[in-house]
């Protein structure tokens, strides 16, 4: 209960529900947004409005777009062969970000997961082999977390998929990292990949 | 960049304004609106949307309500004669999920400051003087931070009321406090507090 009017305590309840805020948070949101109606507040709700009218999944690879099927998806520019496949749209917009990948994705919508009964029909798997049949993929790119659920996903599916290459991104040293700050996994697993130069 | 599509790109960046998220955090939020479009975009939007259209500021207190008086202006059952100044609506709600003030209240909207340039003109000072005679106000309960800025907001305020009773907040040790994780300053404010008992 924060003593606001009905309108305002209904806002800060359902602010609150948002990973990253809490009751307090979203009490200090809800004030803000008050504060700056014209500039925020307006904005935003008309924003949501429109994401709310308008955002849809690709029903081909799970990416967030405005239409059935996404910008990706229905590119010509996009090379025909490669597909990669990840957890998450997040994980989908941080490649794009990086801008070196011209295939197609797959998002997968989380990783296998015993402990919260996650199996390969709750992932889009079954969607995943159809695509390598019909779009003609040669190599599919596993970038998945570098996580136990994450790895324990690549191995499944590396282990279902035949007759097509299945890669992973590689582990080691990020760029810009320094030895004396790195988990000892993956300073292992920098050494067994290392590379001659 | 987050390359989503334009309409959600935008809904990130707004809500990348709110404060308690960043960039990352308001990405994370976004999807998960999405993925929650039924129980939390579209209510939110409209929740939004409501509070938009209805929220407004006390013009006697600063309180934010739904009329041009707020509601705790307007009851009946507040006692006359005492008013509580608090900084923020914030410290105002604060209070009354206490329960235990009776009176009204009055809205500072932040403290003193000459780090950011902020006189009793900013500040709803002068409203105050107004209430205390209109209102025949016989105390004025300070209850501000006990930071710098608030104590000397308080100064000010108490050098500049006459004829009225100011008082503050009691500082000390908080309830179910215990000493050994207390700061300095409370112990020492505490000791010279000291009550017989």
């Amino acid at each position: 209960m924060s003593q606001a009017p009905k309108d305002i305590e209904a806002l800060i309840e359902l602010m609150a529900r948002l990973p990253g805020l809490g009751p307090r948070s979203a009490r200090r949101a809800v004030l803000h947004l008050i504060k700056k109606r014209g500039q925020l507040l307006n904005p935003l709700a008309d924003a949501m409005a429109a994401v709310g009218a308008t955002a849809r999944e690709c029903l081909n690879c799970g990416n967030i777009g405005t239409s059935d099927i996404c910008g990706i998806c229905d590119s010509e520019k996009r090379s025909i062969g490669q597909i990669c496949v990840v957890e998450d749209v997040a994980d989908l917009w941080a490649m794009e970000r990086a801008g070196v990948f011209k295939g197609r994705y797959h998002v997968l919508g989380g990783t296998l997961s015993a402990l919260d009964d996650i199996g390969p029909e709750e992932l889009r798997i079954p969607k995943l082999r159809d695509r390598i049949t019909s779009e003609g993929i040669t190599e599919v790119i596993l970038a998945l977390g570098a996580t136990i659920d994450g790895q324990t996903t690549a191995h499944y599916i590396a282990d279902e998929l035949q007759g097509v290459t299945v890669t992973s991104l590689a582990q080691g040293v990020p760029i810009g990292g320094e030895l004396d700050y790195l988990d000892d996994g993956t300073i292992t697993a920098a050494l067994n990949a290392r590379k001659s130069l």
